[in-house]
């Protein structure tokens, strides 16, 4: 059987007022959601272990099957795939901010007047080459980046050269080891390259004209080796699809080896086309066996604290369901869940498990109908999310049996 | 207190349609399991770990606290036990097929026409000792068998010989290593003398008179070295025993040290005498401190997509309990579960969590009187197959207080 996994991004919520102390969840009209519960089974899930806060980069990998504990190598690395940056194992990332310095080289300000408009252009300027190693620069929000290095010889075993505070100059950029001798050469001299051309960049020269601080200096820090990942067709035997509108998901996702049936015009914020992207993943199948379905509006609404836009989104999800999984569900393993929590109450994400809902033809029924955080605790299932690929191997039949 | 372990194979299932969607344990009519679960506590248990699917084998080591991914090693050992070889660590087995083979020695039938009787005469023959090392062959149904080499110097560094293909020939037994040189050279030697012996079998020479393909030659592949498993007694301070017809698992308890009490007569079909062996349970008690007593029928149920005859099969499980183990519950500790589901829909063991029922003098009782896969759920225990033996010794009081 094929195996469809749908991941509402942060859909985990608690108690929120403006919906009489439901969850998002629980307030929203979910016939189609209900519908698999009722023909399946539901539970609780810790996306990593109880207690710890996920991130989607955690989660996801956690989910998919790799340890993060083991191939989560820091956030410059997964940072740098939510930029949109596609990697390989083996790229060294950092986070990196556009920051304002002085005539004698001393930040005034980290985060470049808190910069909104025009990185992308001063970033494009930012991929260079040096001694042969490439420089990937990407923008990200607002004064944010992701600074990567590509090539032979380069190592993470270099200082950071962001001071953390302003009225300091850029600290100096030193190998901790010999193997990071040639990396922090490269990075000295990157520094030295892009104050020349951020120095001359029109939009800075506007924004020195107009007296407004300049995006002229890259910061960096939390510099990692992106993780070689075991591929993941080869790890299960099978072949994976993923449908994500945000960029962290989908370097993820790429990472391993997923192959990309994200369709045109489809997002990772809350006004995106939900149904269309269902609707694409239910052709994947007819090509792959596993696809991930990852939708993030939860998790934008969550973060928002605006626990009614996420009831709202939910309920988008679930008319979504109608005319596309609803119509094949009784020919592959159904999985819908979230990847964390992020309460609206708290605006960010937290630890609560989150619930969990699985349906295949046959499965046992644990004869609960709602779908949501609370009646979770009334279903089947007790997972961490490091069982969830086994979980949905052997439901699809594609597992091995241990033993005799 | 003293300990009974009941194991109902493959008892865990899923809906059945010829059960009104029920599985066999909740069509069940079973009084005495659910008097054992009013008065105790119910709840699931993961054989191994969630989406793993357990063998009986895998699952029968973890309950008696040997992790199988220490200790399991191959299909090879853990078959040859099956077929009823007692077997001691350091041994060498393998799985083995008879096979035809033409006069050029082309491998015509790797099944030997799925031979189905006679190979019990032919295996007998094949108990060999070659340059010290003893042979031990058994045959297991049909064309299948065991290949066990006992003795010193001997290693599972070799080559199989089985092409698993016809129209070839047996490949070369070469060592993969210095290790392996002796075993290659004496699996040879097997080779060549059992195709000997074979050849001038009364049952082959009948079969070639009949234009049948014979069973002339031994294939085997997949070796495994018999764990040396830590004595089930010393490792828990008691005297342990064990019941069960079938020979996987009276394999796996003659291994790590447990007595057999197994009475005679019983077998691992689904008409044994079932209230025997737990009567053999009870009087073993009188002499042990820990049973374990596999009853295999409702596996074999399960396997044959019939669960009908499973729900008969626990009803008869149900009844043997009256004047036997329900006569002394107040004296003992008394656990029932299954070591794996063996759903009659899916005719195959699948990763499903395990109904778990326990009871001991004094224990919490979790007011759920009915004691299947799915009211399970709303009961006390949750658990995975490695803390069963934790949680049987403490509730015997048999377990020593971690810490002050």
């Amino acid at each position: 059987m094929k195996i469809l996994l749908i991941i509402a991004d942060g859909l985990g919520d608690r108690p929120f007022d403006s919906l009489g102390g439901k969850t998002s969840l629980e307030a929203a009209d979910k016939p189609n959601l209900n519908t698999l519960a009722r023909e399946g089974m539901i539970g609780l899930m810790d996306p990593i272990r109880p207690g710890i806060i996920p991130g989607s980069d955690t989660s996801h990998l956690n989910y998919l099957g790799y340890d993060p504990f083991k191939y989560y190598t820091g956030r410059g690395p997964f940072e740098a795939m939510g930029t949109g940056l596609t990697l390989r194992g083996g790229d060294i990332a950092f986070r990196a901010n556009f920051a304002t310095v002085n005539e004698q080289g001393t930040i005034i300000d980290r985060r470049a007047g808190r910069i909104r408009e025009g990185t992308s252009e001063l970033a494009k300027q930012l991929n260079l080459k040096i001694e042969g190693v490439e420089i990937l620069f990407k923008e990200g929000t607002e004064h944010r980046a992701a600074l990567v290095l590509r090539g032979e010889g380069i190592s993470t075993e270099v200082t950071d050269n962001d001071p953390h505070a302003d009225n300091l100059k850029p600290k100096d950029i030193v190998p901790t080891s010999e193997k990071g001798k040639k990396t922090a050469h490269i990075l000295n001299e990157f520094y030295k390259q892009s104050f020349r051309i951020l120095k001359d960049a029109p939009l800075n020269v506007k924004r020195r004209s107009n007296g407004i601080k300049e995006a002229n200096a890259i910061l960096y820090r939390g510099g990692g080796e992106v993780p070689s990942l075991p591929n993941f067709n080869e790890k299960y035997s099978l072949d994976g699809g993923f449908i994500a509108g945000v960029a962290l998901v989908s370097g993820i996702c790429k990472l391993v080896g997923l192959k990309n049936f994200t369709p045109e015009g489809v997002t990772g914020s809350i006004d995106t086309d939900v149904k269309k992207k269902f609707a694409a993943a239910v052709e994947a199948l007819k090509e792959v066996d596993f696809v991930l379905v990852n939708v993030k509006g939860t998790d934008i609404a969550g973060h928002d604290g605006n626990g009614v836009a996420k009831k709202e989104f939910i309920e988008k999800i679930d008319a979504a369901l109608k005319d596309t999984v609803m119509k094949v569900r009784n020919e592959i393993v159904v999985c819908f869940t979230g990847d964390h929590s992020t309460p609206a109450s708290a605006k960010e994400h937290t630890s609560d498990p989150v619930p969990i809902l699985l349906r295949y033809p046959g499965c046992r029924k644990d004869g609960v109908g709602e779908f949501d955080e609370i009646r979770a605790k009334d279903g089947y299932l007790r997972l961490q999310g490091s069982d969830l690929m086994n979980v949905l191997l052997s439901s699809a039949n594609r597992a091995e049996k241990y033993g005799a």
